[in-house]
């Protein structure tokens, strides 16, 4: 890790998004430049030749340089397994459980994922999201005391319980594939508009905050509403948006893997316009929130790997 | 309806199933012969050619006959539209509010759905249904009196309150429409396999009915299972199911709409494979069930149709 430049990249199933970032004196990361290649379910295996495709550029004008791996990239369907740590764990014993591998020459690092175990004695993992926590834990040093609660919406939101700077539990939920299956696929949208119309998503949430077996029971109302002209079918995105993020945060705040009474706010990290869905929803639980910029989080997250894997050298 | 025969079709979204009828000398309907068409989605608004199609021969055989059919054709999207039957509503107003006109010079009914305004002020529709409740009604005497919970599972299932032969209030949960959606383009199942494994689809039940919004926060763990050895690839649809018709189940004994106190016990009316996987569900919570035959129920429906219409004749 002497080179001044380095590659990081959250490879994920769907997608690679990968920067070019100098290392400055203090050890910090400045994004130079950004790629995009496919995701790990999408590159028949070629996954040098992506990378290659992704950073050649690059490495022909800055030279040889280490690179940096997180997301489904370490999975068992990804390029090298690097296994899941297991929680309650710091996450500095991601740095110490890196899967390292050299690729012309020029070292690879794949940071693992992490998995727990649910008191309902269900596992859960994530993969990418561990490095945003730890890029969270280590932007204040303050966070490395108490409780908090995150959440890192997305196609499986993440709900991350850390306890004096250890990743203690968290829970997925599927609320952005149920989306896509729900407005693309089912008999309750006719057309996709993911334009979001705040009143029509406020009385989604409205409904799943108020009632227990409220998601099998409720959802079907995405159709009936517009039936009996209480909802415009331009709207209906919004409203069945609501609804999964209400059931999703409704499941977050009476869950019993942690207890509300004991966490000031929810930090929130991801996509600007799903982050704000959330917030109105958290908000609706009376939960305040306090937002974080992704690729800030994210790079930050790198940079504490690359002072980890400096001083093991 | 003088002749001695008639054709009832339930004509839903995605197929027609029709029934050529001999009406016997104290007005029961005796099944003779059976026939299969295009759903109300799927035949391009030839309505009058798919019902021809069907049922030609019995014509040219039998002469000229009266046509019953019940389901979505009614809707907005059939043929011709049978506007709801609003809730509460006794099941003989079907008979008074019938969509009537001709075809090749027979006489043509359309049972219409009903409709309900849900106590959270969302509305509820069913088309087909409210006929195989009209038929179970008719089956015995004794079901006109007291309060009891009707289940009809399906893509869409229908939970029905009918209290003194009214039917009250009813619910429909997406319960089979979700596991299509989330057996086959989700990342929860590799392969679909829907061959009931027993413990499998358990194991979903028993942790649907365990914890508040648990659909969004639980459904993850059929692949998180899969990961960590604590379930077979090929059990993995079984316990999707069980989590799906658990949570259902959950949503239907725990709902605001009615009280599970009052309720001696639920009556299943479906196909047989899904009845038995509420049957399952429904003893998990402790409540008993009584099974009857989706057959016999909905040609019991058309029969007190029928009836009506002779004495209006």
């Amino acid at each position: 890790m002497d080179s001044g430049f380095v590659i990081v990249a959250d490879w994920g199933s769907s997608k690679l998004r990968a920067h070019l970032c100098q290392i400055d004196t203090d050890d910090k990361l400045v994004p130079i430049d950004v790629g995009f290649g496919l995701g790990v379910t999408k590159v028949n295996g070629q996954f040098q030749q992506e990378l290659e495709s992704v950073s050649a550029n690059w490495i022909l004008q800055y030279g040889e340089m280490p690179i940096l791996l997180s997301g489904q990239i370490g999975a068992n369907i990804g390029w090298h397994e690097a296994p899941y740590v297991r929680c309650p764990a710091k996450t500095n014993q991601l740095a110490d459980h890196l899967y390292q591998f050299s690729v012309n020459d020029m070292p690879v690092y794949i940071v693992p994922g992490m998995s727990c175990m649910l008191d309902n004695d269900t596992p859960d993992v994530m993969r990418g999201e561990e490095l945003q926590v730890m890029g969270w834990l280590a932007q204040k040093p303050e966070r490395q005391q108490g409780q908090h609660l995150l959440c890192l919406p997305g196609t499986h939101t993440k709900w991350v319980l850390v306890n004096n700077g250890q990743i203690e539990v968290f829970k997925t939920s599927m609320t952005g594939e149920l989306y896509e299956l729900l407005s693309s696929n089912s008999v309750l949208i006719q057309t996709v508009n993911n334009t979001l119309s705040e009143p029509s998503f406020m009385q989604g949430i409205e409904l799943a905050s108020r009632q227990t077996g409220f998601f099998s029971h409720g959802v079907f109302s995405v159709r009936t509403r517009q039936l009996f002209g209480q909802l415009n079918p331009e709207d209906s995105c919004s409203y069945l948006s609501g609804i999964l993020v209400g059931a999703d945060v409704r499941g977050a705040v009476t869950s019993s893997a942690w207890n509300m009474e004991n966490i000031a706010c929810v930090h929130l990290i991801g996509a600007t316009d799903l982050v704000f869905r959330f917030e109105l929803a958290l908000k609706h639980h009376d939960v305040d929130v306090i937002k974080h910029e992704v690729e800030e989080v994210n790079l930050a997250g790198y940079q504490q790997i690359i002072k980890q894997i400096k001083a093991a050298d």
